[in-house]
């Protein structure tokens, strides 16, 4: 189906569209933004550009990173699109959907429901790694400006563990992952385990494993991890065990797995003035894999 | 008075401190928030830094600038402390004060007012250029931060009004000035009629010109200007003749007064996509003239 174009904004040389369209796997129609860097629109000179999916946290819309994170500032100069997707389908109307900030609405997790009612519409992951790639890759208006053979993946807190298990479910898919305050062990953490118990099951705790970034970890056979995870020491919810990063990174360590990086940061919070500190970072990260640096 | 610390947030490898003091001047609490850039807090060897102080436009707190305009990025490396005063008194409940938003709350404009009841409260011009900077400079906490004989002063929209009348009405008190879209002849748009009849009278016209940047350029003596404007040519406010920065450039060039510089960036509008990619360029203009570029 096509993007319907809500709005386009000027920034950083390139622009940002604000997006909608129906998507088939939600069964709703899906916000997004994208952010299309000045190489890709070049009159003269237009390329082919690679992209980074941003994946948000709790509460969060497409629009949140795209004001705050500061993620345009390094990927304009470097020529990388953005893509923010919605953080869950909206508008379902399914009993308690609405009722926590941390389960339904706006807390999709990334992962495809089992449970009914969720299991009709709630189905971000295969939103978020099959359907609104193709259909942007191949959109008549979009497609000509990305490359959809060089995408990588970043997210920060519920996004963050879905950019950790959604590149360690699909190897190649992905050319590199990063995360800033991911969910790392939601097995072991009461946001993971309340998401879980409601869209997977209270009892099916196999099912669980099968989408927590410590526990895929353990099987990667992909090589060099490629992962970049920043976290901030004055974060209330890493204090209180919610992102539990320790656990992936003795997990990579016990199963041999290289390349994992876990920065810690001194008195940084949860909130977007820690992330659009190190946004440039991320993207470098995923540059350098994109084969932009 | 001492400030009261709301919040403390690291980022960009500085603090930034939200802040409320009781202000003599305009009779009310005064929310502000200022950053403090990490050459500042250094414990080894710390360094008094100069100051940018931002004025936000109508309907901003201080918290909208200091979240989406990024201004932290390079005054982080430069070592410049950033000011986020807010847009007017809040909550004296004058009749209609808020009724409208370009006029009364967040909507001081920057000057003193002489009209009842506006004249007890709304005198943002004495508390942003004597009681505000009087009170950080002599603060016992954060006084000894800041280099005080180094200030200059940037702001958006009206406070981009702001911050050229401050500025051209105040020779020598800030080093330099820049503007983002500022209302740069309000006696001739519909925003600054609005206000300036309702804060200084309907009939005064020649007191509205004492608070008109195109009016004040003509008498500025001071030399080098040192202003930086920059204007979006898709901004809608500017397409409705709110902006008029012709009016100031032609002004300027009448008056023979050099150093103007105003850039028109197409296609980018009034917000703070607009804004967060030029406020490098802010920082840079600002810590030229501050010595520290």
């Amino acid at each position: 189906m096509a993007f319907t174009t809500n709005a386009t904004i000027t920034t950083f040389g390139g622009k940002l569209f604000k997006l909608t369209h129906a998507s088939s796997t939600t069964t709703t129609p899906m916000n997004l933004n994208l952010y299309l860097p000045p190489q890709a629109l070049s009159t003269t000179n237009p390329t082919k550009v690679p992209l980074l999916i941003y994946l948000s946290g709790l509460t969060c819309t497409p629009d949140n990173c795209s004001e705050k994170g500061f993620f345009a500032h390094r990927a304009s100069a470097l020529g990388l699109a953005l893509l923010y997707p919605d953080t869950s389908p909206r508008g379902l109307n399914y009993p308690g959907e609405d009722d926590a900030y941390d389960f339904g609405s706006a807390a999709g997790f990334y992962i495809d429901a089992t449970q009914p009612p969720w299991s009709t519409g709630y189905k971000m992951e295969s939103y978020i790694t099959r359907e609104l790639p193709a259909a942007l890759f191949g959109d008549a208006e979009f497609g000509r400006y990305l490359d959809g053979d060089r995408v990588s993946i970043t997210g920060h807190s519920m996004g963050g563990h879905g950019a950790l298990t959604l590149y360690l479910k699909n190897p190649g898919l992905y050319k590199s992952v990063s995360a800033f305050a991911p969910i790392a062990n939601p097995v072991n953490c009461p946001w993971g385990q309340k998401a879980f118990a409601g869209y997977l099951g209270a009892d099916d705790k196999e099912a669980w494993k099968r989408h927590d970034a410590t526990e895929l970890v353990r099987g990667w056979k992909g090589g060099d991890l490629k992962a970049l995870v920043d976290v901030g020491t004055g974060d209330n919810f890493y204090k209180q065990g919610q992102l539990l990063p320790e656990n992936l990174e003795a997990a990579a360590k016990e199963a041999g797995v290289e390349g994992l990086t876990v920065r810690y940061h001194e008195g940084y919070d949860h909130s977007y003035f820690f992330m659009s500190t190190f946004s440039d970072d991320h993207v470098d990260h995923a540059a350098k894999h994109l084969g932009l640096l």
